[in-house]
């Protein structure tokens, strides 16, 4: 973890976009010592079925929880796509549920990455953890959080009976990460996350 | 609801801190209306064990959403109320699970309402909806937001097959809050709770 990093996260309501939000939160500050804070606004857009939450991750504690421009950018949804990614900032990391949103032309420097959670997520025989299959994802492309901090997070997050299922989830999702990281030949993990 | 109007709700893991906040925030936004954030601290205290939200109830789309004197604050352990009563604004409303919760001497002009939430919850089967029983009592001891908006928000905001006891606990918590305002001819519910 380094300085600040500001992490939107959107989708439609179901999708378990809070957890996913709560989850990456939790990693930083109960199991790497940080801080962090989560954000969920309700508004007339909560209204209209979409969800979304602001996620700081901080070395030092947060007096601003607002995100104005997220460094990186998690979007299950066309409509939080069309919403959010202007405010993306330049040379952050945007992040996709592949089959469900389709990417316009990007600013220059956008470290962009899709993934077919839902179609993973259905694979474990549970659609309903395709949040957490972006989660694992988020750690493989991002590098920003320790692997096994946010695996502790997910069991943490979720009820007993559940825990396998979305720690198998976790797994998925990090694991078509890193192969498609190392297909790319990326490595520079983090480097476009300094803190501001 | 009137104008801002800024809750805390803390207490320790296990107890639905996260879930009640949520239900209110929702309940404003969704239901009636207003606009709502819901943020949530990650960082020493949590690896405590302890658990707060902060809410911000609004007519407005909110700029800043950091609670700094709450004007409503609900306390569900010792450690909370230790922590947290001190910011209460002037006027403000202090609601403790009255069980878990010794108040010391409080500031004059504040009014403290205390319910056995988690007795309660156990009476109905189920401790762990001891959350949703305060949130009935909020209903009641603050006026400030419909208590038909905040059942609708508990229905939505839990899963189906729960949503029979939560409503129950929350018709509970309403119940017992309403008597206790009724015995004390307590009748200007949000007076102290005006636009700042």
């Amino acid at each position: 973890m380094r300085g600040l990093t500001e992490i939107r996260i959107g989708g439609f309501g179901g999708q378990g976009v809070i957890l996913a939000a709560a989850v990456i939160g939790k990693a930083a500050a109960l199991f790497q010592g940080g801080y962090a804070t989560m954000t969920q606004s309700f508004g007339p857009e909560a209204r209209g079925g979409s969800s979304s939450a602001q996620v700081i991750l901080s070395t030092e504690p947060i007096l601003y929880p607002y995100v104005t421009q997220p460094d990186v950018l998690v979007v299950m949804s066309q409509e939080a796509y069309t919403r959010f990614a202007p405010q993306l900032k330049p040379g952050g990391i945007l992040i996709t549920e592949q089959e469900l949103v389709r990417v316009g032309q990007i600013v220059e420097g956008t470290r962009a990455y899709g993934v077919p959670a839902t179609r993973l997520a259905e694979e474990l025989g549970r659609k309903v953890v395709l949040n957490i299959v972006m989660v694992g994802f988020f750690a493989a492309v991002t590098g920003l959080l320790e692997p096994e901090a946010l695996r502790k997070a997910v069991a943490d997050s979720v009820p007993a009976a559940m825990q396998k299922l979305n720690l198998q989830a976790f797994d998925r999702g990090l694991e078509y990460g890193s192969k498609l990281i190392e297909k790319n030949g990326e490595c520079e993990h983090g480097v476009a996350l300094e803190a501001v």
